[in-house]
């Protein structure tokens, strides 16, 4: 395997751990526990990056042309969830898992 | 255009406007005010109902054998999410396409 | 209703027809005709086109800060599809939805 | 880690590798070989299956009340396209990832 093919495997399994995960904390932790957990640009955060998590793992699986563009964009939205997560704190597990996801877009996208 | 076309094409597009009424309205209006609006049911609802009408779109327009499993679902998922919404209040407009869709899903189920 | 909410409505609109024409015409005739319609880059843009159109109405209808890069890689990748599609031949309704689609995205994304 | 939550794990991460599988092989085999590769049936069913994964993955990792719908209908549809690989040959490796989809999305539907 390339290196360039580990690489978007790697990639694939950061975006994938990371819209799971969200998933999960925001309807069993956010949800349940209220007050910043449900602010509305925080959870706004989380939705856009499971989608962008999704879309990423849907362009680079499909060997797509396009891909640079969805893993741009995922890594921005990445960062800004880790620093939404890390200000309403409680949230380790997505901080963790968005700056990983945010390290492997950003090479892929180069 | 044959009934069971025109019915389809009803179907596709009342599941696009539920999705993105339902969107538009978790993160403009449920976000916004708070309070039972952010209920863990209710936002759990309102995610499920947006995913299964997407779901149910793409197996209606790629002409899927097994669309009927999608719809049944979608159904189900869009009439516990109008009971949701009108138990909330101030959501006329998601009551109203769910139970549009609920409707004409159930048609392209049976 | 604002200009700039007609537009965004326009954009929906037009990704979600988008989306759904070509997953129909892929299934039902490019995968029926065989020949060009099937060749390795025409479908792989069929698809990322589907994909785009549909992130692109998320990001949307979620009133998304980021919604901008979605709209301008929908744009980008409308285009190279309304071209594939006029190269094949035989997809004049793909054509026109792709150009209609990337017209709405490139001003949604400005 | 309970046994249900441990099989929910398990049964999400073999959807995933089922999904971008799925799409590999498409793009990159199928599309490329052509034939029986891309005979209508086989390429629908390979794209229900990607969608039907995706959308199981969605329900499972937000804790839905639903998901078993999304479980059941996941697995109806792996197991086809598992035979479907099996008849056009060379595709060992999707056989096997829908196999193993199919046999985690049954128990997890149960």
């Amino acid at each position: 395997m390339s290196t360039s093919t580990a690489s978007k495997q790697d990639c694939i399994q950061n975006c994938q751990v990371c819209e799971t995960t969200l998933n999960n904390m925001l309807t069993e932790t956010c949800l349940a526990e209220g007050g910043e957990h449900v602010e509305q640009n925080h959870v706004k955060l989380m939705l856009d990056c499971v989608a962008a998590c999704n879309a990423c793992v849907g362009f680079m699986s499909r060997n797509s042309d396009y891909h640079a563009h969805y893993c741009n964009a995922c890594a921005e939205i990445c960062k800004a969830c880790a620093e939404s997560c890390e200000k309403v704190g409680g949230m380790d597990e997505c901080v963790e898992c968005c700056r990983k996801c945010e390290e492997s877009c950003s090479a892929m996208a180069a």
